[in-house]
């Protein structure tokens, strides 16, 4: 018997990194492909701990809760926010599972097919994905060593016509994903500007910020939204656990004004109903214990070291091939090829040479000619970063320019 | 600024259960209200045992995990399906963030807008409120003492129009959400013909049939699917540890079909990347501790006891008002007023009398002329079921029939 699926998932795509999963078990395989911290840096005896505490209140941690978030959760994310300069009380916080969900449900409440989305490009795959299962149209704005090139957007946005206006600008303006770079000020003030003049939502997903390895914090999107005043903050926060405590708790949330809060609280309703209880009070109990702070700066420490390996080889062995901007924190550098490369053949190449990386074509909303490979540096040490660094070397060497 | 929300969330309703929160924290109210399990019950020791057991392998509990589910997961749950007469392997596996989520998936998978779906009246208000977010047409399908009534299913489709034929029946076929009933087993087989006859998916939403508390076990759709031969089994089978184990896991898991189980994943990919892993270690550990089978024993035994005390109060103090078929397992007695009765009135009198239900008309996709309510006698203790009882007679005395 058939059955006749959905329109978009007929022969739905999936994840182009999460198709990289079987080349991550070949014996001996050097990754710089998935977005994953470091196992080695996760405080489990931190957080042990913590789900002994979560544990001991049992009745409460182990019980359905509210579709918004747990209250204590909540309290210590309002706090984790005004630790970022960002100054928001719980009724503006909604936790969701990952704020991959967040995304997810900004989506599924703002979007209709055919509605309009600016993305950066390059951009994050998963918002690709949910964007086009979402038949959304996507609308992308290039990026530069500055970020998001919000003079273009605005050029674009002036010859725009209303209806295909944007009413979402997704953007990672801290340590971007994948290009590694951060929206200078004068920008941000002049994105939120254009939001207000355009009538669009400015969706600043800021998981990395905390991972700064060099200069002063810049002030988030969402502070720049509020400070500008004249209504209510074009910008939607969203930001988690998942780089700087671990990826398996799957806490993320979003900080957003009340219509849009409403909505995706809502749209969670029918996704999952509440984020893990268990995982939001383990949560909650980490950030109150006084762990998360020196665990945030063992893995910015560690993270500037092999982001330096990475840089240095790039700069010293590969910079024949490669060029790259040295990221300020995160946990990419994106590499752009100096000339045109068979990107195929490269990725080949490289998984012979066990050594895993992302090809840039995943992060484009349409295909562009230059080929780009995004290198993550955090789940490797230094030694492993050099040899796979070596490894890359040989496999750019076996490719005809 | 005001924001174009997509269609449906222009003004969404929220859940009609969520929105009983307010009055759960009135002094002294005793809540017949939600499906919440007995938090009496739950085995905190045997989770904090198994969440110390998950965290000892820092590392890979604590990383992102395959959208799948946590293969240590998915080979407890394919042994807990078998122990119900459902044999499966891995691959036919999908852990969910419950088994909400996994109901999501099918229909962001299944369903375009105007397509038809057959759901039981009454039946799980979440399931409707997913439909109707997906702009889904809802066919409902009466249930009598014996469930979901197959042969006015057959009735209906026979006149159908191939266009308006459902893609999905939903059900609750064991101990259903809200009338407590159970299909029986000469339905369930015409239930599966029908949906080989018709082209439909039967998703079979299983959460309370381990809850039993007379009887032997029936076997599920899915056994019954999957015997029946003829090519792929109709049935996507969805089950979940909340009323089992403890809701605040959220996890639930779906069996299924390899065309369906693809698609959901991908979805899945977009929804959340991945279930907590975190609570699948935890939940696989616990499930491989032994200390399952005796949990979900000492609940069925209490479940029985309040079923019964609620039993009893309805036919020895409210058989006047109130009429209900007694449950042979789960979770809810679904009692129908004798003659009509002003809802809205009794609901009201109930909260003041401090007793709260869930009123009928949540559970029904098209109003109905009747009253009724859904009586949950799991979250309260024999005296509490007796108090609550009191004074649902007393707010019944008050309304006028």
């Amino acid at each position: 018997m058939s059955f006749a699926f959905a329109e978009r998932y007929r022969e739905p795509a999936g994840s182009p990194i999460r198709e990289l999963f079987p080349y991550l078990s070949l014996p001996g395989m050097i990754s710089f492909a998935g977005g994953y911290p470091s196992a080695g840096l996760f405080d489990a005896e931190g957080l042990r701990v913590a789900a002994g505490n979560a544990l001991l209140e049992a009745g409460a941690s182990l019980q359905y809760g509210p579709t918004q978030g747990d209250p204590l959760l909540v309290q210590a994310l309002v706090q984790a926010c005004g630790a970022r300069g960002i100054a928001c009380a719980p009724a503006d916080v909604l936790v969701t599972t990952g704020s991959q969900q967040a995304f997810d449900l900004l989506v599924r409440t703002g979007i209709d097919p055919g509605d309009v989305v600016c993305v950066e490009s390059p951009t994050y795959p998963a918002v690709l994905q949910t964007l086009r299962l979402a038949g959304a149209r996507i609308q992308d704005v290039p990026v530069d060593a500055e970020g998001l090139d919000v003079d273009a957007l605005a050029d674009w946005l002036r010859g725009c016509a209303p209806a295909d206006r944007p009413k979402l600008v997704y953007t990672v303006p801290t340590f971007s994903n994948p290009s590694g770079t951060t929206l200078s000020p004068a920008r941000r003030e002049a994105l939120v500007a254009l939001a207000r003049e355009y009538g669009f939502l400015i969706v600043e997903d800021d998981p990395y910020s905390e991972l700064r390895f060099a200069g002063a914090p810049v002030a988030s999107l969402y502070r720049v939204g509020a400070a500008a005043g004249g209504g209510d903050n074009p910008v939607i926060y969203l930001s988690s656990l998942s780089k700087t405590v671990a990826p398996a708790l799957r806490i993320g949330w979003m900080v957003g004004r009340a219509d849009v809060l409403r909505r995706c609280t809502v749209a969670k309703q029918t996704a999952d109903l509440c984020t893990s209880g268990l995982a939001q009070r383990i949560a909650a109990a980490y950030l109150d214990s006084g762990r998360y702070a020196p665990t945030v700066a063992r893995a910015c420490a560690e993270y500037a070291a092999r982001m330096r390996a990475m840089m240095q080889a790039l700069r010293a062995d590969l910079a024949e091939w490669l060029d790259a901007v040295e990221p300020a924190g995160g946990m990419f550098v994106w590499a752009r090829a100096r000339r045109p490369l068979d990107a195929e053949r490269l990725f080949k190449a490289a998984v012979e040479a066990r050594v895993l990386f992302v090809p840039g074509k995943a992060f484009r909303a349409v295909p562009t000619s230059g080929t780009a490979l995004r290198l993550s540096f955090a789940a490797s040490g230094v030694e492993a970063i050099e040899e796979g660094m070596r490894r890359l070397g040989q496999a750019l060497r076996t490719v005809p320019g």
